[in-house]
């Protein structure tokens, strides 16, 4: 949703629809004071795509109290048939303590059941119910579970309110807490909406953590304020020596005749920039997703900022709920990149990585550990004819039995990163330990051929991580590791 | 350098100039064979940018031998007044044997040799020496060492020739080794041109190791044969759900309107989206050169794709050189960012973090170690009035004299990496220990108080890290380590 900022409007509705956005959002407080003879929203804007209206609630947190009640607001958003509506609830700012953050997140949660009468009977309105707390993850978790029960009475999509204040001091790490307490909270199929967010650093985390909608005003204040937005950082325009975009208007100037413009023209120019950048990212998140690829877009977009870093490293606290919430399909034939050490906790890595371990049970008590890349073991002969269980091994993807050798994604993987730190190794050392603890239960001993063939040096520090894992406590009687040079 | 392959032209010469390119390359062979008529480049293109022409060696490369020799096509050249011109080389495709690579090398320079005289007197065009010899690195480094004598001669620029087919096959860490041999044997103010490299996942790492121009038909080889550069893959155009990009043709129309395009048109579209790509690409990567950013440019591109990543890996190995050849000087007030565990290889941290170490000789026995962060030390009090001289510690960018605190980069970097790997922490000790043996050497004993204070996990590491590197040996009794906890 791009949030066109009527009353200063260097940018028509029309162009911000011509770039791909189909909704806008506008505010029905302002409306209704200031223009109290719409009827129809859309046929006001003269706009046919989503209108989405806020309430008011952002004039609260700037400037204080409004003139208008709950219940108005409602009726009011109601009667000028905005597409999806909000109700009038308090926002809170990134800052404040823990009474004011209660406070606003109980009155909020008042003020939704306040209109539940409306907001039932309103049904060409699609109701947002809106979660506070702020940074107070407590509170935030305690009104989305509370809020559960007046959901389905009438409201269509959650909202996670106030991170603007947040994301104006690149605090991405602490959104990226408070998207997680509300989205694993409230139901799954449920639409959530984060208000105010639409930087390109943090779109895709957002994204990714299960945010579906957002809005955003920061193209045309950036714009006033001087600021270029690009998908890596924001740039003053006083900073730029060539604009890194490809844009419809960056295509047609540079940096110093756009510096040369006068006020009004250089606003519009930073204005539909930044449009089009935010745009972009969108389309960049939806191919990635489209391909399978997410993981790795995050992966990348962690290296383009230090917040974008941040927002990266919290979202991985949070992967035991990512991996439940992946769709064990095989994306369409994409090889899984392996781009850094990060990769390992990439869904389609991790998720089958684990189910081989978890699956382990096979009652032997022999294994070859076989070495391999892209879908090609690096053995040629000796294992044809073994009566021992065979399972290939290779970092960052772990093991996995022989017959899975020709399947996604040990078929499909692209390595990127080099095999030589010492943490790959280590990794791959204690998962196969594991493996080999879980044979042990069963066969109480088990006799391991490890297979050491081409590219040979990463095999040879496994085998000596290995050996001294084994060596430790009592496993060294009970597993016995071969090594076989070939 | 753009190659608008006269023959069959989608795009002309001037819609790649209103793109940003303000230079073509385009064949003298081709030229001479088809179009006897040319006086003069420029007027027979109607083009006023810099024009390059290529001496037919490519079609030896893909077709074997061609009709013209070396001093012909030379004279040619300086007929039709190109602005750039290149010898008749014999190009090393990435895939042949020693003895061929060797042949093409020496065959190359000898035709250097050849014409001489002929750039000597035909001083309106550049000449262009190419050094051949593919991947076999030292071939390389030999003719690029003997071509150095005749290099003044009348040659103003060096080529590398030949890695069309090892980029086809994002065979990028070889590159990377092709260009570092050849940028480090030659004079380091002598310009580099690397023959057929445009692909924007190249782009970077080839101008990071030094490359000065670069030639590329691969905006229209693409278009034909389907596919669309992106600046992180190349897609084909039936896998695209989403165009990623704002250029001004996939700003209007989605994947599906350009697959039902006429073959023509959609040719014309790939290809233009293909030059605004590669030309963002060059875009990016001077602005981040400007604000001295380059290398966290090539951090995130790493993580773009797992053929980037190898060459930012490959150019890893090439540090000592880049190191030797960045400017010492503090880039606009640019925080550095600290990505990634490479951040600690970016010049702007490893130059002023080594020169500290080497230039490390406090004669005292007695050191405070005193943690910050971003221009601010950890501690409230205690080190006031000590007699000790004080360094401040923080991982990544190591230890500095207090008194650069205020100073670049130890006052303005934006940490987004989380510091909680073991081995951010190891080098960190490794670092400090380093520093305190150099303190044993001349004062022979030394009394380390190491201050403890906030975000405190990471220092407790530390410490414990240095308690370890100490116990070893004999430091134990010369270094005493005493930890100070506030």
């Amino acid at each position: 949703m791009v949030d066109p900022t009527l009353r200063d409007q260097y940018i028509s509705i029309n162009e911000i629809y011509n770039i791909g956005f189909n909704g806008i959002i506008t505010n029905a407080y302002i409306l209704k004071k200031h223009r109290s003879a719409v009827t129809d929203i859309h046929e006001y804007l003269n706009f046919n795509g989503v209108v989405m209206t806020d309430s008011g609630a952002y004039q609260i947190l700037r400037y204080g109290d409004i003139e208008v009640n709950n219940r108005e607001i409602v009726q009011y958003q109601c009667e000028i048939k905005s597409d999806i509506g909000v109700i009038l609830d308090i926002p809170t700012s990134h800052d404040v303590d823990r009474d004011t953050a209660l406070r606003s997140a109980d009155e909020t949660y008042r003020r939704a059941v306040e209109v539940l009468d409306i907001v039932e009977k309103c049904r060409d309105t699609l109701w947002t119910l809106p979660i506070q707390g702020g940074t107070h993850l407590d509170i935030l978790k305690r009104y989305a579970e509370k809020s559960v029960d007046i959901f389905y009475s009438g409201y269509s999509l959650y909202a996670l309110g106030s991170p603007t204040t947040l994301l104006e001091q690149y605090g991405f790490d602490r959104i990226i807490d408070m998207i997680f307490t509300v989205r694993s909270t409230i139901p799954f199929s449920a639409p959530l909406h984060l208000f105010g967010a639409g930087h390109p650093l943090i779109v895709p985390f957002a994204i990714a953590l299960g945010i579906d909608t957002m809005d955003s005003a920061s193209y045309i204040l950036y714009a006033k304020d001087g600021r270029y937005m690009g998908s890596r950082a924001t740039y003053r325009l006083e900073d730029l020596n060539y604009f890194p975009c490809e844009c419809p208007v960056c295509s047609k100037h540079s940096p110093e005749e756009v510096r040369e413009m006068p006020i009004n023209k250089r606003i519009e120019f930073l204005a539909l920039h930044n449009l089009y950048t935010i745009f972009r990212e969108f389309k960049e998140v939806k191919q990635a997703i489209k391909e399978g690829r997410l993981w790795e877009y995050l992966e990348d977009k962690a290296n383009s900022h230090p917040a974008a870093r941040r927002a990266f490293e919290q979202l991985k606290k949070y992967l035991e709920f990512i991996y439940r919430h992946t769709p064990i399909v095989k994306p369409d034939a994409r090889a899984v990149f392996i781009l850094s050490e990060d990769s390992i906790y990439n869904p389609k890595i991790m998720i089958p990585r684990r189910r081989v371990i978890e699956r382990f049970e096979p009652i032997v008590n022999c294994v070859n550990l076989v070495p391999y890349s892209r879908g090609k073991i690096l053995l040629d002969s000796g294992i044809e004819g073994s009566e021992c269980i065979s399972y290939i091994y290779t970092p960052i993807l772990g093991i996995a039995p022989l017959h899975l050798i020709d399947r996604y994604p040990y078929s499909q993987f692209e390595l990127g990163l080099k095999i030589t730190k010492n943490s790959i190794i280590d990794d791959l050392s204690y998962l196969i330990f594991e493996a080999l603890l879980k044979i042990v239960e069963i066969s109480n001993k088990v006799v391991v051929n490890m297979y050491i063939c081409s590219d040979v040096e990463w095999q040879e520090e496994l085998y000596r991580k290995l050996v001294d894992l084994i060596s430790m406590g009592e496993t060294n009687i009970k597993i016995v590791l071969k090594a076989n040079r070939c």
